[in-house]
């Protein structure tokens, strides 16, 4: 009798003490996942689109085309909206972080089990484009680039405050992973703290640094060119699915250059990131029928640290396990996913508007 | 000109470096979360219900009526499949750990970047009740006690085995929360390692108990006694809300008497916390329209050590800032939904049945 039987593997994260079953025992394919996704009803009043600025609070910044073609940078002042904005960006309505102090707080703290601080910070939303469904998976390469540019203004701003350590960009895609309002957009969190993942990373890759005097990420993507999990590389950005992807699908977004957050970017390394993230993202939604997803720029000042954008297409559910262990289960294994990602992003390549 | 806006709150938990924003700003009321749910369909081959048994791996253990009232312990054998069960434990169809060890693999490193292990361990499902719906939030108090005394047997026969690290159990309620079939059940893994938040943990309180000389837990349960978060206590088993609750009503259930692992659990604890369960999570039931959530055991042998319950209702999407920071936004307050869970959990009292 032949036992044809086969057992999972456990995984690490390259530098964080993350671990993952690469269950392939559980393999589906990739049509698999794809299921009728109702088209998103866009609201006959969404709040982003142009029009209707009146329903946000006024602009941190808005980008608007000169009449020599050039772009202005401006913001809006008391009552007045700006309109005809290429991106626009504004605090979010219900912020999780706020600029405002009141005296009455302060950061009281009963014992070490109680630690608590006020959520001091920035909460805003970046509309990435006036058309409410110019999401980069389809977007022109040139709106794509002029998003990315706010989005290093605005993290510019928010550095350079004392109370803030850290800035969180993301961007939820499809109801179920999230997003509450369908209009292409972004979201930008500056916080009093330097979180947990990131802290983890920050902590691993300086330990590293100070060891071999190189960039730990540097040296990953070394590795990873010569491996089937590789994506997709131009001149400035290199794509790979992680080694130890807690999620089906997942992959990751890195500036070749050594660069430590998005402001370090030069024009022409912005344009590529542009190219890239059109290029990955529509190679996802071609592969899986523009499935939900989120998505999230890790990135710190500091020599040794790598920015770079984490992909989780929002396909299976964390339950008990995952919750209560830190543990995760993915049921495609990276190298799998890395193959079907490349064939379709092979094809996106031809649908590229600039 | 007055400022009504406040602030939020960031909140460490009590003894692991993970943050919460609580969003008071955007606090809901219970009502709120309950949403119209289909009633899940029963299928009509429930591979759980009795009469299905050949639909799953012969059992590991299977408990029996004597004719003296008494339980009987046994397995199945062979082709064989026992009836008349009273709970029922069996390999997991598609097991994310299991026992089986190829001699073709092994624990091969490419590097400290690639580390990987073969997932050995074990990976079954515990059938609470031969009742599809015996819910604990609906259960007899002594169905709940069998099922309590099973998770006993197959933690003590796993944590015997020396590849065994960790044992975990869960729970998943509903399909959003990611429970595939809906007859009563929990699932049952033993892993080769110590998971990412329990060693979080289990380091914490080994660092406070050479301090302290002193279980970190105990004095926790200390604290909160005295606070608006506590929710239930008996004889045995304290709950209460997490003071950094990352899920909107979150509660934590412990044994008062400091036990590392649920083996520790006498018959009367057990009992008690069959009570505890039925209470929680009928209270829970109650409040929010039988709501989807996820539990998970924490525990681990260890004199400093301190098992407990995490209950996590499944209210709310983990999306791009939680999934890349480890940062979580919750909109209740975990003392107010220590309030609503009292007073829910008050009329459960009523419904109780041994």
């Amino acid at each position: 009798m032949v036992i044809t039987m086969t057992i999972n593997e456990l995984r690490r994260d390259y530098i964080i003490d993350r671990w993952v079953v690469i269950a392939s025992q559980r393999r589906k394919r990739p049509t698999d996942f794809i299921v009728e996704r109702p088209r998103e009803r866009r609201s006959a009043e969404c709040p982003f689109c142009p029009g209707n600025e009146k329903s946000t609070p006024p602009a941190s910044l808005v980008y608007l085309l000169s009449s020599d073609g050039s772009i202005r940078r401006d913001e809006d002042r008391g009552e007045e909206r700006h309109k005809n904005w290429i991106v626009r960006c504004f605090p979010n309505l219900y912020p999780a972080f706020s600029p405002i102090k009141l005296e009455s707080l302060s950061n009281i703290q009963g014992g070490f089990e109680y630690v608590r601080l006020d959520a001091l910070g920035y909460h805003e939303v970046l509309v990435e484009s006036p058309n409410h469904d110019e999401h980069p998976s389809v977007a022109r390469v040139g709106q794509l680039i002029h998003a990315i540019n706010a989005l290093k203004d605005r993290t510019k701003f928010f550095m350079e405050k004392d109370f803030v350590k850290y800035v969180s960009i993301f961007r939820n895609h499809g109801a179920s992973a999230g997003a509450s309002l369908s209009h292409a957009h972004m979201q930008i969190i500056a916080m009093p703290i330097i979180p947990k993942i990131v802290f983890e990373e920050y902590s691993a890759s300086k330990r590293y640094y100070e060891d071999n005097g190189r960039c730990i990420f540097c040296d990953i993507m070394v590795k990873e060119r010569g491996t089937e999990r590789l994506i997709y590389e131009n001149n400035a950005f290199m794509v790979f699915a992680p080694w130890a992807s807690i999620n089906p699908f997942e992959f990751w977004i890195f500036p070749k250059r050594h660069q430590s957050t998005i402001i370090d970017m030069r024009d022409d390394d912005v344009k590529d990131f542009a190219v890239t993230l059109r290029l990955c993202l529509g190679g996802l939604r071609g592969l899986l029928n523009d499935p939900p997803y989120n998505l999230g720029f890790h990135m710190m000042p500091g020599e040794h640290y790598h920015w770079h954008v984490e992909v989780y297409p929002a396909l299976s559910i964390w339950a008990g396990f995952e919750k209560s262990t830190g543990t995760y289960i993915n049921i495609v294994p990276p190298e799998e996913a890395a193959r079907c990602l490349r064939e379709s992003l092979e094809s996106e390549k031809r649908r590229l508007v600039h």
